[in-house]
């Protein structure tokens, strides 16, 4: 199965606007073992669109085509669709009766220039919009590649993408049972680190393995295809498990803080935390999971130190010994969130994430954790690379980790006891 | 100026990473008001980016590649250059070099594969890569196009797209001076609305006006050619300023969250947080700005009533009686954050972000806001749809345009006792 994907808006190309729609599409399909051969992006001109649906209905089976579809004047994509294919547009009765609808549904009026959006080259199958007014629709190529044509609003477009296109394409070219593949989030080691132990655990010869980084984590994905595709996946996750280890964090579409909340809510502990460098990131993170009052707390974003001291009851002289920035700071603030909350956990994060307040004895990216237990605290120290945000995030994901960590500590401490 | 942006690599086609190169790459050019005309996106196939490389290069006059220069096994960028332009792979003595230089800086082992990315197309001009390894390189096509090869890493990329193809682009075609812009982001007015109201506002016929959503905000970009595009530009943003009102929050590349960090410190304004269904976004926004501790003191995320009661000192009536989602609980919340922190401002926002916890009175989606200052609390109650991450970043952007609009008034305040 070949297929090609268009993108279409002068928004994509002069920096105003990023093409998100792309990469969506890419991996909706690759879900389903379909793969993009090739994408393009052209402007909103007549003739270019024409050129472009052209040249792609030529060498391809399929072509999916965004953007467009709208009801202003600089929305051509059906007409040129019309001019490709050398047929006349004419005003659909089932789009504009949909576009209809789609007004009354939301009780506003619709105006005359909405109607556009109805007009369609001849022959083409309307594809619903479900979520808003410009009608997608379906076109065979004289060439004979199937060109599905989808608004630009990623919302809409990832809507009919999955209600119309896919099960089109499924359809005509059924997925081939014979392909498998499994994701691997991976925190705390390097992209060369992960890829040695990969290589050296020994990974089924058919499963291809792909490394790519999103700053800090390095995401692998294993696919196999061929005869027992999903047998060879399996043992290919049982030997990356163990080679892994503890840096395997999540699997699948799972997020380090979503695997995070799952197994401090599965381990039944309790979390509060005391921010000062992160500013909130890791509260933030956390209660991105739906469910998160199950474990968490509460949150100190303690930036001024009569927050520390207040809140946390961080002794004042502690502060001017040892500064902010240190490990016993560190402590100090754990140990006190985990009392003010009455929590089985606390962390702190306490650091200098720059541009500014960094020293030679205490340079920017220097950062302190803490993590405060019934049996008492664990502090350590880093000295982290990178611009403001970076180190934030890092020291934000390296505390999800810890607690991850704790997490699973204590479910298999439990285990033992049974 | 005819250019063309080619990216290359099988993880931007099935599904693993997003392509963020073109976006970067168009978003460079637009500022010096160069167009990208196409761009496109082929496989780590020699046939199939040869193929794409000779198409581009017969119809655009510079054509900026990224990705497949590195020493893995699937980066054919460099052979498959050779190959469309039919001259011999060589071992670049000046890259080389580099390559080597590079490994030393870094103080890490240089592997025989290393050396596989000097091999370069006969007659490439290396450019140098001030942050990575692979070296990119600049060819002429036979067809008289431009060709650049830059890495695919975006931060590689991007330093070597300033550092080396803007300058060559920007001395064989000058920048006309005739050519100016202005982005504008705007809070709190929908898009047709911002669209109506600068239909009505008559900005100079010749200034063209895209928009774009970047929920919740609105961003608006003026442009003008021609003879005075400045003072058009100019002109225009001043009608716009005058339409858009208090909605607009941000001018050019400024975010809503730098623009309140910037007006709170010129007031001279700090500010406590106590955030409930935020979860700490709010404290994040405003600690992402550098420089932020010279007014933010301290945040409270309450998510347990235990919390709210204990920091904030919330009756305990109060929420047994109102709730925690009620307006009452926002008001003493943004009084007891003020007490607490002993700070200019107190800000709490708490409500329901679902999926879970909402109610017939009380649907997700409520969200209350209290603004605590020396003269009293202000609170509004608020309804908004979508799914959690969505209601948690409106509820923080409502956050920030309170404060930002709180430090407009005090300085206003100020000039007017002047």
């Amino acid at each position: 199965m070949d297929i090609a994907v268009l993108t279409i808006g002068d928004e994509l190309l002069n920096g105003d606007q990023p093409d998100t729609n792309t990469a969506a599409i890419a991996r909706s399909l690759g879900e389903e073992a379909l793969v993009i051969r090739e994408a393009a992006c052209v402007r909103d001109r007549e003739e270019e669109i024409a050129a472009a649906l052209n040249r792609l209905a030529a060498s391809h089976q399929a072509v999916i085509v965004t953007g467009g579809l709208g009801p202003t004047s600089d929305d051509r994509t059906a007409r040129s669709a019309a001019k490709a294919l050398g047929v006349p547009l004419s005003l659909d009765p089932t789009a504009l009766r949909q576009i209809r609808e789609r007004f009354q549904s939301w009780g506003r009026p619709m105006h005359a220039r909405d109607e556009k959006q109805a007009l369609l080259p001849a022959r083409a199958a309307v594809l619903a919009n479900p979520l808003g007014v410009a009608p997608g629709f379906h076109l065979r190529h004289p060439k004979g590649a199937d060109l599905f044509f989808l608004p630009g609003v990623p919302a809409e477009m990832h809507a009919m993408l999955v209600g119309s296109v896919l099960p089109h394409l499924l359809a005509q070219h059924p997925r081939r049972p014979e392909t498998a593949m499994q994701r691997l989030t991976v925190f705390g080691l390097a992209e060369p680190e992960v890829e040695n132990r990969l290589e050296q655990a020994a990974l089924p010869e058919k499963v291809s393995i792909a490394y790519t980084v999103e700053f800090p984590l390095v995401k692998v994905r294993l696919r196999a295809e061929g005869d027992a595709a999903q047998q060879l996946i399996d043992r290919a996750e049982v030997a990356a498990r163990r080679a892994l280890a503890e840096y395997l964090v999540a699997l699948g579409d799972e997020t380090l803080a979503a695997a995070t909340a799952r197994l401090l809510t599965t381990a039944g502990l309790t979390v509060a935390l005391a921010e000062s460098c992160t500013g909130g990131l890791i509260a933030k993170l956390l209660t991105d999971q739906p469910g998160a009052s199950e474990f968490f707390e509460r949150g100190a974003v303690t930036y001024a130190n009569s927050a520390k001291t207040g809140w946390l009851k961080v002794p004042p002289p502690l502060l001017a010994k040892s500064g902010a920035v240190s490990a016993e700071c560190a402590r100090a603030m754990a140990r006190g969130i985990r009392r003010a909350a009455n929590t089985d956990l606390g962390l702190a994060v306490t650091g200098i994430a720059g541009p500014a307040g960094g020293s030679a004895e205490k340079p920017v990216g220097t950062v302190f954790l803490a993590l405060a237990t019934a049996e008492g605290e664990k502090v350590d120290e880093f000295l982290w690379r990178g611009d403001r945000g970076q180190i934030r995030l890092r020291s934000a994901c390296t505390a999800l980790d810890w607690l991850r960590r704790e997490a699973i500590a204590h479910l298999t401490r439990n285990l033992d006891l049974d």
